[in-house]
């Protein structure tokens, strides 16, 4: 869900569409982190363990409530057409952040629920004398920090995000002359001379995109 | 370390100064990491506690070795006076993002430490009974997550960036008048006429610094 704008087939999708996958993606995660919740509390209840005293579980807590303030004010404000553009823009840099840290922070708690259970599972042999399943759960464990590396790399390049075409095209006179494109891509940087005329128009957007970032403004507002 | 480009008072110390403090601070990091490490192994030793069998070290060492590369290849390109202008804005990004990914890495492997400690130490009480202690060290690691969360928010903000002074006055005619410093921040972006005069010239400065960082170029390279 992170990385719905960041792949090239949604850039042909429209807005609103890779919107709704990104909604949906996340609110698939949503109802599952629910899910996991409620299994996680009735099997303590059934097993009398008790419940909510671990770092793990405060963390975890914590990351859930504020993933469902994102959920809910992300669909309020980016995907209902009511919030008008300042408050979007104003937002956006916000919800990036949120939404990246968040992530960080379900790694991070991963992480401690897997060293918890492997404490508390491995007891002959113990998880200190480093049985072939203790092995395999840390590889998964480094697995997990690798895959949250990858995400935070692909969602944190600028030159990664989509093309603004719709935003350029109002930008841009109809019927603009290749000419003008030129120049407009020359004004936001000099280093396209080099490239293909195919792609030109593409950079332009990618640039004019990274340009409106810098006010707060993204192509996924 | 991470924040000392982020910091208002350094914009005034010349862009060298600023990297020395941010090579100095990493540096007393790294010796700090590796006397810890030497006190846990002899610690472990004196105890009879097998090393590097959980989650907690493999991460942990993992990461300590990526901070020590980093440091390496940090001073060797950006430090001394070698590395070509286009090797060092290359690796610029790479450096920002190890920087960032082995910073939250090492969080997340504090936690995971703060976790098997108590477990391991808080037995009667159990952990699981929640006495002060737990709640106490809980609220520490709680405290972990925002400091973290803190220090990736101020990294990640554009305009916290420090002005590139040197760059725009070599950009910028010696001389130059104040309408040709405008012209430039309008090309760069219309919003800057409500500012007033005296911010325009580090507006400006700013706003390059945005640019070149598209390029993969920072101020501080």
């Amino acid at each position: 869900a992170l990385i719905v704008y960041r792949l090239p087939w949604t850039w042909k999708c429209s807005k609103l569409l890779m919107k709704f996958i990104h909604a949906g993606l996340n609110t698939i995660a949503m109802i599952l982190a629910i899910v996991s919740m409620v299994a996680v509390f009735e099997y303590h209840n059934a097993r009398n363990i008790p419940n909510m005293y671990s770092l793990h579980s405060w963390i975890g807590l914590t990351a859930v409530i504020f993933y469902s303030l994102q959920l809910f004010l992300g669909f309020a404000v980016f995907l209902l057409p009511f919030a008008p553009v300042p408050l979007r823009a104003a937002l956006m840099p916000i919800h990036v952040y949120s939404g990246l840290t968040i992530f960080a922070t379900v790694i991070a708690t991963a992480l401690m629920g897997i060293t918890e259970k492997l404490v508390f599972s491995l007891k002959n042999p113990a998880y200190s004398a480093l049985p072939p399943e203790a092995t395999f759960v840390n590889c998964l464990g480094l697995l997990l920090v690798i895959f949250g590396a990858l995400i935070l790399w692909m969602a944190s390049r600028p030159h990664w995000k989509r093309p603004l075409e719709e935003n350029t095209k109002i930008l841009r006179p109809i019927g603009g002359t290749p000419e003008g494109t030129e120049a407009e891509s020359t004004m936001t940087d000099g280093s396209n001379v080099e490239k293909p005329d195919l792609r030109i128009s593409s950079e332009a957007a990618r640039k004019q995109n990274l340009k409106l970032d810098e006010a707060g403004q993204r192509s996924t507002m």
